[in-house]
């Protein structure tokens, strides 16, 4: 333990905290009221009255001020922004669904995509004083937003945006807010404007459109509905909408990246549409930012309480010893079920911490620029899959590792599974996510190709395949240093050796991605395109896997080079290595086949797995106190602090 | 198609039904009424009472007869009787879960614990006169039952047991019926006497406990309450249960297997306590091969559902035609996520025909053969974790594979995904059930060892491991002739070949075996008993799971030999070779480290799955056709049959 009376756990929280600890701090201060300790209950009336009552508690302590810019109320501090929304994860889901849709989602929409006209909605929005929604998603398109089918026509004579639902398809659906609270929503619908009396389609834009009145009555050609019921979240009140010729002001159009003048005229600093569409929505990265960080964060909560469970469960005597029964923890399969999935909780952390500074650095700077963008883009993809997958996961085997008190509601486990479910769905479906990181990574970062459907890219892919420049992710120097010291060899030792691992990391992707490639070259020549796209998908996903992988693992060992305790380094270092050797471990077949690993040294993959457990062990309280989940918000109604060991 | 008007989807089914396919026919007619049209409500007030409505109309209908012997007013069928109860999973799991306990659990109880002097209780329990609960599970103990503290202490005074709760940790937990409708539980407890004024425990035994009066108040010295919301069945009332001191006359224990005389004197057909607690668990088996078969048949609605809406959906254009959207189903992703899924679910359909087929025949057998009922318990120990494992992992897959829409409650699945969720855990946690299935096979059917504790019996294994007897289940003749045309070749082909398939299966499955006990022998050498288990845990469970497999594709060998058309049996042929091959990638790295398969044949297995899953596609309908879901049952708000492609 270091001089300065911190504890390793605390060395090993700084470290995963990253660059807004001191945000995180502040906000766990926060979330240790009362008001926010972490409730049960399905009905969705008391739910959405709970939500409410917090979300103006935030609204007036000035939470919401950090995402937005200064001319506008805020603060400008998007790190702090994203930070804090993801960490109302751990009190309640619903509240980050609710506080991300209206801060996140509806005005990022309002701020990004808006111009200085539509300043005086974004102050309203920090204040709660305007209540929106983000009505993009409809019945019959989610993943391919471009083929949205609501229209927004603009009419010449008035002067207005005739906004209507011409298919029972078209309606906007599952969008948070709709329900209920929602006065206005933002609303995503093909642009038409009319040239010598021709209908023109310049693609789908946001155009702000009010639908209800302050009496909750939706407004003269809007009809909305309620979800109602869902897998989870009940505190969020996700509806539907539908417009019959609805008219709104021209001015609602947010029209930084596309304008319609009083005459009819289509102006747009971006000529093309598709990538005019594309730069539109990378502006809302942070939407699918913080979805991943907080699937991350209740992921923390689950193992943070099935690992104190499994501090204090005994089941089974020890032999020879009748009166003493054997704590959970302490079996093998029990840590192999935890220790793994804590030690990739630490991993998807560093490299959450990476993509919120990234976010933060190329948001608040004053040029943009388009590779870091686009790469902003894949990342955020990649890792909102990565993170989302993982915490379903992970949730899913801490409320089993828990036994019938998990699958009590007084136990947090449930919910915290529950209203995660819908995280890799929403906020882009969790494999189409995946295929766009593939996409990114096989394309060679061309730019005209961001709007093609799936088999389209991978018959562009086919043709353009080029010398991919090898970026890492982390700091350069540090891996460099680190791929340096491994040890080629065949003993299993090398196995455990940092550079290996992150060679043997590399090494798969690359290999995935230049076959891949070669495969789609092949294939286009013999077949359809859709033929081509279908006989290599899984290929696909696989090399995007591996890229995440990558890009994790080289994160959490520049995690573990900012620790500044030797201590927690070295207990760092070990879980790095069990994370390493699980994903190893989970393709391991792929590395046989493709000569990577012999099948003796293969063998001490499991073993050293096994090995990592045991050592872990020891630390397993000091390993969850490291996610520094406030004390008010780890509680279980099972866990008894007096049960467990120090 | 054959002569008599069939279909192939109708031969599928006919022999996915196996032998109870009249029953199960019958009971499709009766769960097609209106009243068991799937509903979903969170409100445990609502479905509470929906579920004691269905409850009555069932036993009405002369439903609950099935499984109780002819002298108590039943027909004596147990096979129809699961295979009943297994079929309501289609309706609402909560309806399934409440009959399970009335007339499987607490009905089972009193008429295979309890004798001619309670024979009153069971026509009771068949009108649902008496409404009972299973109290077993305490708070302190769940997988380790023989631990129990509830105590009962003969009283010879009063000629009555005393029924009491010493801990807090002996409450009684997550017991259904005893929040609010059970009048009486048959409560597991160490049963005490006294000899020469000492106690001696006999080790627990079964006591029927009047708990509430007709009005619903708490007997005295009884006090109940509410686990109130759980991850889903809210129309089960789970609850909770103390004893005070209750007293109850000495008849109501059920005494089948021990008995207390009025003086005081205990007396046991079996003089093994261990023996005699595993016996009267034995006969409690059709809970746990009911709670398989419907994690199984909900994993069937589930399918159905994400099928059907694959079938409709469309996202992204196809090349070259912009007007044309891509159905999902189309996409080889989408077919490897459902395809290996519904492969699983008729492999362990099939596993399960048998195994309801072995109960049956076991428990309408005057002569019980040990051997053979170890053999049942073992079996049905390893199909409920695979059959409800299964069920979770493929009910969220169809989940996630219905995006959005996958997570409104309307469309099923979130209701489907989280009553089953507790499937994993109750009727015994599937690790340890795992790992009672090694235990069996490792011990080669030794008798004494069935009380030791995970750690007992892997010392007891590693001195007296024999040769185990090898034991095809499924018809020994069909197995060896399809073993017999088994192609042991390098060529690629030989990996589709039936008998290939088996063997490796089977020599799976005979290695992990013999070289855990390998490594038992001598582990216990050179360490204590606890770490010699430890150490080889995770070898045990693969080594058990190993052998379930084997046990469901043999199944799934006899089922198809059983179909009376080709063309359906060549379906099925298609079907098992993509759950063989499944089972093999995903333990590929293990047989190629053991040199079961090279690494170009490893490549070729995932080949082999892509291409089953598009022969398949054109069938994806007449699969889940092939689950015979009434249609009413198979209901989903998203589904809109004029969509669906004939």
């Amino acid at each position: 333990m270091a001089s300065d009376n911190k504890s390793t756990a605390d060395y090993i929280r700084d470290a995963l905290d990253g660059r807004w600890r001191d945000v995180k701090n502040e906000t766990r201060a926060k979330l240790s009221h009362e008001a926010f300790r972490p409730h049960y209950t399905p009905n969705t009336v008391i739910a959405r009255a709970k939500v409410a009552e917090q979300m103006q508690m935030m609204a007036a302590a000035g939470v919401s001020d950090e995402g937005f810019r200064k001319e506008h109320g805020g603060t400008g501090d998007v790190g702090a922004a994203v930070t804090m929304i993801e960490m109302l994860a751990m009190s309640d889901l619903s509240l980050m669904v609710k506080a991300g849709v209206q801060w996140g989602l509806f005005g990022g929409a309002v701020e990004n995509l808006g111009t200085e006209r539509h300043a005086s909605y974004v102050r309203d929005i920090i204040t709660l004083d305007l209540l929106g929604c983000f009505a993009m998603t409809e019945t019959g398109h989610g993943s391919d937003v471009q083929s949205l089918e609501t229209t927004a026509t603009y009419d010449v004579e008035t002067e207005e945006f005739v906004v209507n639902s011409p298919t029972p398809t078209s309606r906007k659906d599952y969008i948070g807010g709709a329900a209920e609270t929602a006065t206005i929503a933002s609303v995503f619908a093909q642009l038409i404007t009319h040239q010598d009396g021709k209908p023109v389609n310049h693609g789908v834009h946001c155009v702000l459109v009010p639908i209800r009145d302050a009496d909750g009555n939706d407004l003269p050609g809007v009809t909305t509905s309620d979800c109602h019921y869902k897998g989870g979240l009940p505190g969020v009140d996700n509806g539907r909408i539908m417009f019959d010729n609805v008219r709104v002001p021209r001015v609602n159009l947010l029209n930084k990246y596309g304008e319609v003048e009083p005459d009819g005229t289509y102006t747009s600093p971006i000529d093309n549409a598709n990538r005019r569409f594309f730069t539109m929505i990378g502006t809302l990265i942070r939407g699918r930012v913080t979805v991943g960080g907080s699937a991350g964060n209740a992921a923390h909560v689950a193992l943070d309480i099935a690992t104190r469970y499994a501090l204090q469960r005994r089941q089974f005597s020890a032999p020879g010893d009748d009166d003493h029964e054997v704590l959970i923890m302490d079996y093998l399969v029990h840590q192999r079920r935890l220790f793994p999935l804590i030690a990739k909780s630490y991993a998807l952390q560093f490299a959450q911490n990476e993509l919120v500074s990234k976010c933060h650095d190329l948001q608040t700077s004053d040029v943009v620029d388009a590779e870091e963008q686009r790469e902003l883009e894949a990342r955020a993809a990649g890792l909102k899959a990565a993170n989302t997958w993982h915490a379903s996961l992970a949730i899913q085997e801490a409320r089993e590792a828990c036994g019938g008190a998990g699958y009590m509601a007084e136990n947090r486990l449930i919910a915290l599974r529950a209203d995660t479910d819908v995280f890799t769905t929403f906020e882009g479906d969790n494999h189409v996510l995946t295929q766009l990181v593939a996409k990114e990574l096989l394309t060679a970062y061309a730019d005209d190709i961001k709007s093609m459907s799936p088999v389209e890219w991978v018959r562009f892919a086919a043709n353009t395949v080029g010398d991919r420049v090898k970026k890492r992710t982390a700091a350069e120097a540090i891996m460099q240093r680190i791929v340096d010291s491994r040890q080629d060899n065949e003993e299993e030792g090398s196995l455990f050796n940092r550079g290996t691992q992150v060679q043997m990391f590399e090494d798969r992707e690359e290999y995935l991605l230049s076959s891949v490639a070669r495969r789609l070259q092949g294939k286009s020549k013999e077949m359809s395109a859709f033929d081509a796209f279908n006989a290599v998908q899984d290929h696909v996903l696989h090399a995007a896997k591996a890229h995440i992988d990558t890009v994790v693992l080289e994160a959490f060992v520049a995690g573990i080079e900012s620790c500044r305790d030797r201590e927690a380094r070295e207990l760092l270092g070990v879980v790095c290595d069990l994370y390493a050797l699980s994903v190893i471990e989970e393709d391991k077949a792929w590395f046989i086949e493709h000569r990577y690993l012999s099948t003796e040294r293969a063998k001490a993959v499991t073993r050293g797995i096994n090995d990592r457990c045991r050592v872990l062990r020891p630390h397993a309280r000091t390993l969850v106190d490291g996610f520094g989940i406030p004390e008010p918000l780890r509680y279980a109604e099972m866990l008894h602090p007096e049960n467990l060991p120090d």
